[in-house]
C-alpha cells in the first residue's frame, strides 16, 4: 500500500503524520538547505516572451494530454525545485510595458518609458547587466528565437534611446564583445541590407568570432571562439512550421540547440558566465492570435529550460532563472461541453496561422482558403467564413497589429478557430499581468513571494556577489 | 542611507552581502519555522470564486493607485507571510471546471462531473470535509456572497446529484447542524417561493439557530447560538452598487463582516472551527464581463482576507487558506498609450453594468441610455452604441449567458467600455488556468508549489490532524 493511499484510507494515527506526510515534501525547496550562501558562478535566465499565465497552462496541459508528462517548467513546481514570484514588470510610462522597458528593468535596474532600452526619458544612460558581468571577468551572451538585436536580448547588452535602431544594436555588440550570440535578425547584420551597406558579418569575424548562418555550422562551430549564429532574415520561423519543412529543419536550431551551444561554449570560462535565453516568438504568437505558433513555441521553450537545467543541476554553481516580460492577449480554454476535445484538436495542427495567412493572397480562391485552412487546423470554414478572411487580402477590411507589416487577418482566423479550438483571446496587445517567475540554484534562497522587474537585476548582482560599483 | 541604496550604489564588498541583503529577508516563509509540526485548531478558506490572475492584479493594482497601498493578499506575500502554489482545478469531466465540480474537488477529495456536489458519475457519494470536521468535533460553517446554498459552499457541506437543487441543499444544511451559514437565497428559504412551500426559517429556528435577514439582526446576533443569515432573494448586491445606496448599506453586511461573525460565533468552541468565505459573484462579474462588479467585489474579499489574517495572526492556530476555484473571462488591461488614464477611470465608476443595464428597459429612450452610462462610467456612449444596447432589450437580438436570466447586452457594454478603460475579456465563461493560492499558519508547511485540487482535502485534514477514517 502506497503511504498516500494508507493516509486516505484512514488506518493513520495522528501521531504518525509528521512521518507519512501524503504530501511527501516540505514546501521549503531543497535548494534551500543545498545552495544556502554560496555564490552563483553562472547565471541562466530563460525567458518567454509575452507568456500569459494560460499559455504556461495551456502549454503544460498540451503536453500532459498529449504525452502523459506536463512542462518541464511546471514539473521543477512538483519536484519542489525552485523558489517562485510574481513580479511586477510595470515600465516608467505604463502599467503595460513593452518588451523595452521590461528588458532594461532587469537589464539596468531601473523603470524606464516604453520605446527605449536603459535609457530614462531625461536622457540618463543605465549600464546594463551584461556589461556589468563582463567588467566582473564573466563571459556573457544571449540567444533568441527573434532578431537578436531585438528588445529583450538588447535590454541585457547596451544603451538605446530607440528599440528599433536594430542595425546599430549590432555594432554596440560587436564593441561590447559578447561571447555568443545568436537567433534571427539578417537583414541588421548583412551589407545588402542595412542602411549604412556595412558588412557587420565580416566586422564581427575580424574581432575573431565564428560567425554561423546555418544550424550545421552553429553546431559545428569551435567553442574556442567568440560566436555569432544569424538563422533567419527576421524571427526564425515558429517551432511548429519549422518541423513541417526539412529545408528549415536544416538550416534553423532549435531555441534548445541555441541554449546547450552556448552554454559548451562559456562553461569552463575560469570566472563564470551568464547567459539569456528567449522564446521571443511566444510574443509575436500572442500578438496573432496564433494558438499553433504559442503552445509549440512554447513547448520549444520548455525544452530550453531542461538544458538549462541539465546542466545547472550537474554544475551545482549556476542560478537558472525562468520567467516572462508581460503578459500577451491573455489566452485560455474557455469552458464548454467540447473543451476538452476542441483544445485536443490542436494536437492534430500541422500549421500556425502565420503560415496559413501568408501562403494565400487576394488572388486565393474560397476553395483555396478552405483547403488551406483544413490542411493547416483538420477543420472546415465556411464560404462566408473564407469570404471574410479573402476581404482582408483586398484591402476591403484593414488589420493592423504588431508584427504584421501585411495586415493580415490573424484576428477574424482566431475568431473562426475558437468554434473549434476554444481558446480566446482578449486582445492581441500586452497585459498587465503580475507575472510567473521561478528560480533554481544558488540565489534563489534571495527571492520573495512578490517582487518588482528591477528587483532582480539586484537579485541578480547579489546572487553572483558582483558588488554594484561600476 | 537606507541598506538598498548602499547595496545599489555599491559601496558594499562581497563579504557583506550575506548581512546586508537588498531584498531583506530569506524566501522561506516566516511562518515555516513558527509553524512547523504545530496542529492546525482551525481553518478559514477564503475562495474568490472564478478570479483568473488578472482579476487579483486589476484589483491590487486599483488599490495600490487609488489608496497607496496594494491588496492585502498580495501584501502578505510582499511580508514573505505565507506559503504559495499553483493549483490545477480540472474536474473528472473537463479540464475547465464548473464551480459545483471545483468545490467539490476540495470538500471530498475526488474529482467529479462538472454540475454535481460531492456525488460521482456512478453515483458514489464522497463525504463532504465540514461534515468530517464536523464529527472530529469542531464547529462549522460558510460565508458567501452569493446564494448560501450555491456551489461552493455546498461542496463543502453536503451531497447532491445536481447542483441547482438549492432548495433541498438548504434542507441538508439544516440536517448537518452547521454553525453559521451566511449569504443570499432567500427563494430557497421562503415558505412564499419554495416549491414545497416549507418555511425553512421555522425550521432553522427551531433547531435552535438565530435567524439574521438584515446586518443589524446580523451584528447583534448571540455568538452562543447557530446563525442563519440571508440578506437577499438571490446573490447579495455587488459591493459597488450596495455601496451607492442607503438602503442596501443598512440591510445587507460585507463579506468581511459576515467573516469576522462567523469567527467570532466560533472561535471559542475548544475543538476549533472551521470556515469557508466566498467571494462568489467575483465570479458573476467575470460572467457578465462587469469589471466595477469584478474589481470592488474583488476589494471587499480582499478586506474579508484581512478580517481572517487579524484573528489568525493573534490566534496562532489557524491555518489560513486563500485562493480561487477557476479563472473566468481571463480579464486584463491592455496595453496603450492610454492604459493608466483609462484604468484609473474606473475609480470613478459610480455602479456596476448590472446595476446600469437592469435599470433600462425596452421602453427606455436613447437619452436615457447615455445618461445612465453617463452617470455610471463617466463617459459618452454615442447614439449608435445606444441603439445598439437598445436593440436587445427588443429582443431584435439576443443574448446568453449564466447568471442574465434576461438576456441584457452584458458583452456589448463590456466592448463599448473597452475603448474607456482598456480592460478585456476572452469570453463570459470560466478557463482552464491554473489557479493562484496561499496559506498562512501552521500546515502551510506541508504546500507544495503545484498540486491537484484534491490534494487541498487531504492536506486540511492532516493541517488540523484529523484522521481521515469515517
Amino acid at each position: 500500500m502506497k503511504r498516500r493511499d494508507f493516509f486516505k484510507n484512514g488506518a493513520l494515527t495522528a501521531m504518525g503524520l509528521s512521518v507519512l506526510n501524503p504530501l511527501e515534501t516540505h514546501s521549503t525547496p531543497i535548494l534551500d538547505s543545498e545552495f544556502k550562501n554560496k555564490k552563483a558562478k553562472n547565471i541562466i535566465i530563460i525567458v518567454s516572451d509575452g507568456m500569459s499565465i494560460g499559455t504556461l497552462n495551456m502549454a503544460d496541459l498540451y503536453l500532459s494530454r498529449k504525452t502523459g508528462k506536463g512542462s518541464n517548467w511546471l514539473q521543477l513546481y512538483k519536484e519542489n525545485k525552485v523558489s517562485r514570484a510574481l513580479m511586477d514588470m510595470a515600465s516608467a510610462s505604463s502599467i503595460v510595458t513593452d518588451s523595452a522597458a521590461a528588458s532594461s528593468s532587469w537589464g539596468g535596474g531601473k523603470r524606464i518609458s516604453n520605446g527605449a532600452i536603459n535609457v530614462s526619458s531625461n536622457g540618463e544612460q543605465h549600464l546594463p547587466i551584461w556589461q556589468k558581468f563582463k567588467q566582473a571577468g564573466k563571459k556573457a551572451g544571449c540567444v533568441t528565437t527573434v532578431p537578436i538585436t531585438h528588445a529583450t536580448p538588447a535590454g541585457f547588452c547596451v544603451n538605446s534611446k530607440k528599440r528599433n535602431a536594430q542595425e546599430k544594436i549590432a555594432e554596440k555588440y560587436l564593441a561590447q564583445q559578447f561571447d555568443v550570440m545568436m537567433g534571427g535578425g539578417h537583414k541588421y547584420f548583412s551589407a545588402e541590407t542595412r542602411s549604412d551597406k556595412k558588412d557587420m558579418y565580416k566586422a564581427f569575424k575580424k574581432a575573431g568570432y565564428t560567425v554561423a548562418k546555418s544550424r550545421k555550422k552553429m553546431l559545428a562551430a569551435s567553442t574556442t571562439k567568440p560566436l555569432l549564429g544569424v538563422f533567419a532574415n527576421n524571427g526564425l520561423p515558429y517551432s511548429k512550421d519549422r518541423e513541417q519543412n526539412k529545408e528549415l529543419l536544416k538550416s534553423v536550431p532549435t531555441l534548445a540547440e541555441m541554449t546547450k551551444k552556448a552554454i559548451d561554449n562559456m562553461k569552463n570560462h575560469p570566472n563564470g558566465f551568464v547567459l539569456q535565453v528567449e522564446a521571443g516568438k511566444v510574443d509575436w504568437a500572442a500578438h496573432g492570435n496564433d494558438i499553433a505558433g504559442l503552445i509549440y513555441d512554447q513547448a520549444a521553450h520548455d525544452e530550453a529550460i531542461k538544458v538549462a537545467m541539465d546542466f545547472a543541476e550537474k554544475d551545482q554553481n549556476t542560478l537558472v532563472i525562468i520567467t516572462t516580460d508581460h503578459g500577451n492577449a491573455n489566452p485560455g480554454v474557455i469552458y464548454g461541453h467540447q473543451a476538452n476535445d476542441n483544445f485536443d484538436s490542436i494536437q492534430n495542427y500541422k500549421h500556425t496561422n502565420d503560415w496559413v495567412l501568408n501562403g494565400l493572397g487576394k488572388e486565393s480562391s474560397i476553395s483555396q482558403i478552405k483547403e488551406r485552412i483544413s490542411y493547416a487546423n483538420n477543420f472546415s470554414v465556411t464560404d462566408d467564413e473564407a469570404k471574410l478572411l479573402l476581404s482582408y487580402y483586398s484591402n476591403l477590411i484593414t488589420e493592423d497589429g504588431l508584427y504584421n507589416p501585411k495586415h493580415l487577418p490573424f484576428k477574424p482566423l482566431a475568431e473562426i478557430q475558437k468554434q473549434y479550438n476554444s481558446v480566446g483571446w482578449i486582445s492581441m496587445q500586452h497585459s498587465a499581468d503580475y507575472v510567473e517567475l521561478a528560480m533554481y540554484g544558488p540565489g534563489s534562497q534571495l527571492l520573495k513571494p512578490f517582487i518588482k522587474n528591477t528587483d532582480l537585476h539586484y537579485l541578480m548582482l547579489q546572487a553572483a556577489e558582483v558588488e554594484n560599483k561600476f
